[in-house]
């Protein structure tokens, strides 16, 4: 890993970092922050459509939080970057910065965007070998409470807390979704329900833990795209515990997203410290 | 003022607006916090070179401490844009994003960069008409440390707090200084010492509230182009009441801005509130 920039933050240091990737064959990038003292675990933040590795380190304010409870994260980038792939850069919701956290099928894109081996296998590693943290809790908006909520319930040994803020929650039901388990799994539906937080739970997928998700009611995707309340309805079915906050007024944007980081590092204190 | 976007923060809303200026005699824009609740005053924020109205307020991470001091913040554009007055495109620290915090005399210039008036005349005004608060705080960042230090100083009565983060305090004695005040105020030193800190100082300006500055150590403008100490002994030598902290191994970025946000939001609810 070649560190590329780090600042002080908050008696900690937030630094930026590339590394070759096994899995994407790409260069990949990220973002940390590590508190000052003792780390008593990592959380693996994972971003929205458009993003990358910058939006949550920049704007989430997470660093404060972050330091008050002794927990660093890791921000990964949301897809392989310097590629050429067909269809890859013409739209915002699928290829370049919309990798969606699945190990892709189709041809072409099955070589690169394996961004679900990249987390749970060549990440979770290096943050073992450079930072010697293995506790983890795993995160994300949107696309990327998607992803942690699909891998948090298809790895619950890997992750010992999951939360996320409007996730999309049942991706094979809405438009985001549809085009990209249909750009990079094909037309199996049967694949696609193994990265539908909402299936999974219904095909016996669980974890130990108490899941949190925020979602803002005045969301502009809220009621097309993210549908909270499916996953409500699923794990409540099968009973899995969870606890899902509508945040009265609050929209998609890291505006929201920095009103309630603090309550989300603190339920992944609560859980890998326990 | 126009409303562009709101958005719900921490209870309270953040929100983005523009308004024909008469100082300017162009469009200017500026973004706004508003805690839920009662109102104690209102801090004006001034931003640094190359900033607009967007990254203080996306970046610093205020909102949480100003919620909880129940204060609300402005932070206007670095000056005037859409124009193309001679060089004003051509460097970063002067014209566009580098206003400086006063009225230019030079030709062209004078008729549009008037970022002090603009603060202190009309902004001043709009915060009064638009959101009922007269109690005011300045403080900023860089060549926005300078402005609130500067305009805190020659305005003692308009604004009952001033702190900076990273102020560049002595502007005559420094490159950017020089280069801003040549091109905006010409060659007359004498005109150069009513828009520097230090010399305000000397000149017998007072301001009845102590300073807080914050400068971090690792910053790579610090010796070339902040000279803090230069304050901390003009402060020393007239009796202002002063507080410079040396913050260890921090730089000039917005991770550094948002680890003593905190502390600033503090230091301006105590005097705002006594």
């Amino acid at each position: 890993m070649q560190k590329l920039k780090s600042h002080k933050t908050f008696g900690g240091r937030t630094e930026f970092w590339s590394h070759p990737s096994r899995e994407t064959k790409t260069t990949m990038k990220l973002s940390s922050f590590i508190p000052e003292g003792p780390v008593h675990g990592c959380l693996i933040w994972l971003s929205g459509l458009t993003c990358t590795e910058e939006n949550f380190i920049t704007k989430a304010g997470a660093q404060r939080s972050l330091a008050e409870h002794g927990l660093m994260v890791v921000a990964p980038d949301t897809s392989p970057r310097g590629l050429n792939l067909p269809g890859e850069h013409d739209s915002y919701d699928f290829g370049s910065g919309a990798g969606f956290y699945l190990d892709a099928r189709t041809p072409g894109y099955d070589q690169h965007y394996r961004m679900e081996s990249y987390i749970v296998r060549e990440l979770v590693a290096l943050i073992h070998e450079q930072f010697k943290i293995s506790r983890l809790g795993i995160l994300g908006h949107s696309m990327g409470g998607h992803g942690a909520l699909t891998l948090g319930l298809r790895y619950p040994a890997l992750f010992a807390s999951i939360s996320a803020l409007s996730p999309i929650v049942n991706p094979s039901a809405v438009p985001w979704g549809i085009k990209a388990f249909q750009g990079y799994l094909g037309e199996d539906r049967e694949l696609w329900r193994e990265h539908d937080s909402c299936e999974l739970l219904k095909r016996g997928h669980r974890h130990a833990a108490p899941i949190l998700i925020h979602q803002g009611t005045q969301d502009e995707f809220f009621e097309t795209q993210l549908l909270t309340r499916n996953f409500e309805e699923a794990a409540r079915a099968v009973d899995q515990n969870h606890k899902v906050v509508y945040a009265e007024g609050y929209d998609h944007s890291y505006y929201f997203i920095s009103s309630f980081i603090g309550e989300h590092v603190r339920h992944h204190a609560e859980q890998l410290r326990s």
